[in-house]
Parts: structure tokens; sequence; C-alpha cells
């Protein structure tokens, strides 16, 4: 089977997998101005939040490539999405890089690297937590078409699958954009992982049924005492798993933490289209005129979490201490 | 506007509004075998625990008056659809009629009457349950469209809003079939009750904001400890609502109530096909090949439910012993 690349960059060009066509079509865009990298993000052509910092960094190589100056590039690109702060952590590391006269294409590139060799301590670091023949719920998608390549949550998968441990994932479809159905089921199918696809609503029977030995995620942001901000929806599984006593886990890279916030009662949520629930591949299912709340993310309280998992390495459950720990085990002066 | 009939007999004819092609269509198709009448219930044609009690009890009637045996016609009709009792409690009561050569039109009109009464005090009851300024949440369609007429959950909602108290509903949608944007919504907005769409999995968020005080749904069965079966998803609606601290209400016909049955783990859960999860309005959502799960049902613990209401009245937090007092209320002979 033909290898995906979710982002490719060389200089002048960036190519985007477009993520709104799949799984009917495997579709690359080439693109070359900022603008279109920001029209890319905010229409989901490229969505997960350590995809969005990466694309959102390379936007900025392009920028200076095309004669936009930095500042509105930047500005334009802070416009896009509010909640995943790994569009920020980017875009600062870009802005420092441009300080200093570096070399933007090289400074893109490196957080790219870097959030592949994160991807892939994360899979090492959480491959530990996934029992041999264990039952896995996975949400939105946390793959290779969310991250530079492999993923997060999808990474710690693949990892405990090439160690030869045998696994079923449940994959919840996640309205209303679906990227369970359409990302995460057609990921794990090319990889020969075992993948069955539900409804969001069918996860308490699947507890009910003891079907399900845990869930992993990814995130968009992650505060300092463990809050975590990730897909709509997420609350609700995380809420499931903790009362039917399963561990509920996070896996992003240390550049989705935010130390600049408490709580994540400090981070903003966005809210988008309402055609993104009345309406489904141009077909109307709602009345005309309904109103509609459509929040694209949601916060889950640190207490329902099991543990997060870094290139850091995992916290126990008390995730402030954790992640306090994992923050002082490297050098934060490039933050 | 134009009044709708979610089912309509005459003699020789039963005529049923086509909920499959809510909210574009207002069509109706007109049934006059048992045959048509078995089949309309498994494609959901008509649905909902009582509308599809009532429909099986027509179907009877036309089955003698097309010379079907009865016999062969309640095996048909018992086969359609597992979870929901209402559809056994009628077609109970349509052999005993028979086995009495009673006039089996009447006794299909009797059980339709009492649906309407039973909504009608389900209604009475359970609006003192809502405060005036509530946020309502509701989960599928236990409407109008899911009994004979005005339904149960939204009878309550209904009778609340008639009663001059100000409501705001949310009506989540209820994938995979969309009851809820399909026909719970289209159902409120004729009736100029303010309604808000929200996908599934936006409930959690929006208990995190504090944006919901209550929930009430329908029940496709009650087992004697209060447990209830109801339209997937429910279970995670419950559990959210009783984790955050807020009311989750079931209304239900009494002939909802299944007293042969000590608990929820009795109740048969139907399963049905992928190409409700896999496909939407023609559009293919999910990668070929791919393994489905979906469970049309699930079971909400009684723990989880602050009261049941039914024609007899509201059981108090003990579900099981306000049962036990709502079945020695009233005659059971009948049953």
């Amino acid at each position: 089977m033909k290898e995906f690349r979710t982002l490719r960059y060389e200089p002048g060009k960036l190519t985007l997998l477009d993520q709104t066509k799949l799984p009917r079509e495997e579709t690359y865009v080439d693109l070359t101005t900022v603008e279109a990298v920001a029209r890319a993000i905010e229409t989901m052509v490229v969505r997960g939040a350590p995809a969005i910092g990466i694309t959102a960094a390379f936007g900025i190589a392009l920028a200076q490539r095309t004669g936009v100056p930095l500042a509105e590039a930047d500005a334009r690109l802070r416009r896009t999405r509010p909640t995943a702060v790994n569009l920020f952590y980017a875009l600062d590391r870009m802005a420092r890089a441009a300080a200093k006269n570096a070399d933007l294409d090289a400074e893109a590139q490196a957080i790219y690297d870097e959030d592949v060799a994160a991807s892939k301590k994360i899979g090492e670091y959480g491959a530990a937590l996934i029992p041999d023949g264990a039952s896995v719920l996975t949400h939105c998608n946390a793959g290779a078409l969310a991250t530079a390549e492999l993923g997060t949550a999808l990474s710690v998968i693949r990892a405990a699958h090439a160690a030869g441990k045998k696994l079923r994932v449940y994959a919840d479809e996640t309205r209303p954009m679906l990227q369970g159905a359409r990302l995460t089921a057609w990921e794990l199918m090319r990889d020969g992982i075992d993948v069955t696809l539900i409804p969001d609503v069918a996860l308490g029977h699947l507890l009910y049924e003891q079907a399900i030995d845990l869930a992993i995620v990814g995130a968009d942001r992650i505060a300092t005492n463990g809050d975590v901000a990730n897909k709509i929806g997420t609350r609700s599984v995380a809420c499931l798993l903790y009362t039917h006593g399963r561990p509920f886990y996070v896996a992003a890279p240390w550049s989705t933490i935010d130390r600049t916030i408490a709580t994540g009662r400090q981070i903003p949520i966005e809210e988008r289209a309402a055609e993104e629930v009345t309406t489904l591949g141009g077909v109307r299912i709602a009345p005309d005129g309904v109103r509609v709340r459509n929040p694209a993310f949601d916060v889950t309280p640190a207490a329902w979490i099991a543990g997060i998992i870094t290139e850091r390495g995992c916290t126990g459950k008390d995730l402030a201490r954790g992640l306090t720990e994992q923050a002082s085990n490297t050098d934060e002066s490039a933050r």
C-alpha cells in the first residue's frame, strides 16, 4: 500500500494531504502562500494540534519567501484556531528564529523533526501501559494525520502492536466532523491494526458489556494542573471511563502543555459553524433554521485522567506533580 | 401549520407518517397487510416504543381482515424488534382479545386511546418537575412521533411550556439514526418551543458551562428495579448528568414497565446494520470494509435516575419502591 504523508515541505511549497476528502479520496494540495496555509487550517484540510503547529511554522517560512511581513503572517495564523496551543508554541518559536535572522525553512523543519521524535518516544513510554489483549478506545484522530508522523495516542497503539501485543481498537466516529470514522479507522486499517468503528453514543453500552479496557486520546492544550482540552466529546469519554473504573490516558507532545495557565478554565473553546452539524456530505440532516451549538473542544478535569504521556515520560495519577517533574527534567530555556 | 399524525387507522388501512423521510419530506404511507406493518417497524418508518406497540396492534387487526392466521401474524410482529416491551404488551393484549372473539379494530384503537391518555397524564405529573426558566436536554425522540400523540418526555416539555414556563430545550442529534436532529427538533419547532440542536458529543461541554439543568428521556423497557433500556447513548447522558449533579428523568407509559424482569441485565439489546453507521443519506462516511458495532439501545442503571414518570405518578429516587407502589395503585389483572 502507498505510504501517505500528512504534510511535506520543500522550499517554497507545502504539500498537505487533504483530510476533508478522506477516506474517499487521497488528494494532496500544494500551498505556496501564508494565506493558503491559514485557510487550510481553518477549513481542516489539516487538523490535529501538533500538525496545525507544524503547518503554521511552514506558513511563516512561506511568508518570508513571498515577501509577506512576518508580523502580519504571524497575526493571520494566530487567528485561525484558538484552542490548540501547539499553534502558538510554533509561531512563538518561528518569531524568535526570525528575530535572530535564522533560516526559517530550517527552523520549521526542526519543529517537524522534533515532533516525529516526540511521537516515537510517546509510543515507547505509552506502550508499557497497554496490556496484551487489551481493547482500547480512542476518540477523534490522534494519529499520523494529526502530527508529522506516527501520532500521539495512535503512536502508543502502533508501538504496542509492533511489540507483538494483540489489541482490539475501538474508534468512535467523533461527530460532527467524523475524524474517528474517516481518519482513525482509515489509518489503522492501512496499518493492519484491528479496528472497530462505533457511534459516539455506543461507548456506554460497550463499557456495560465490559468490552473496553482503557481509552487513550490526544490533546489540544494541557493546563498546569493536568486539565486537558481535546476534541469535543473527550469529556464524555473520560467521564464514562472514570465512572466504569477503566483508565483514561492522554498522549501529547510537550508542546501541548501550557504552563502559563493554571487550569482548563483558562482554555478558549472554539465554536464552529452550524453547518458542520446540520448537513453531511451536502445532505441536510436537520430542519431548516434550527438553532445549533457546535463547540469544537471540551475540557476534561485532571481527576478523571489516569496519566499523561509525553516524550518526557508518563505522569502518575497526580498529573500536576508529574507535569512539574517533566518540566524540570529538561532545559526549558528554549520555551 | 398543518397538523401531523404519527399513525391513523381506519378499518382495513393503517396510515403512518414515514419518519425515515423527515424532516425533508412529510410523506404518509398506507399499509393494509401485517407484513407491510412488520416491515415498517423493522425499517423505522415508525419507531418509538409506544408507537411500535400501537402499530403492531393495528397490524393484528389487519391480519384478521386479510385472513392471515393470527398466530402467524403475532409471531411475525414479535420478530421485528426485540427491545421495546410495549410491542409485546400490545401483542399479548391483542391475543387475549382474539381469544375472547373481541373486535380487534376496537381493541387496537383502545390501546391507541389509552396511550393518548397516558401521555397527557405523564405531561401533567412531569411538568411539576421542570422549573421555570430551565434548560432541558432530551435524547432521541420521545415525542408525538414516538407515541400516538403528545409523547412522553416531550409531553412533559409541552405541558411545562403550556403552563407558561419559559424553557430552553437542547435536542442531541442521536447518532446513528439522528432522531434528535430529524424528529425532535422538527416537532418542537412546529410547536414554537425553543430548541437548540447539539451533537451528542457536546453534552459534556454544555454541563461544564452549566448550560443544562436537567434531562428527560423516554424508555423502551423498564425493569422492576428501575433500570431503563432506551435509545443508545442514554447511558452516556445519564452518566454525565449524574456526575454533574443534575437530575435525569425518564418518562414512559406503564406499558413500558416489564415486571417480569428483575434488572436491566435481562433486557435484550437489538444490534442493527453497520450501514446505519457507515453511510449517511447514501454518502459513505467510513472506509470500505471497516468492522462496526451498532447496538440500538443501552441500559441505564436505576442509581443514575432521579425519577420515573408514568401515567400513575412519579417515583421518588427509590425507583424500585416507587414502581411497586404504582403497580399496586391500579388493578393489574388486565396484564
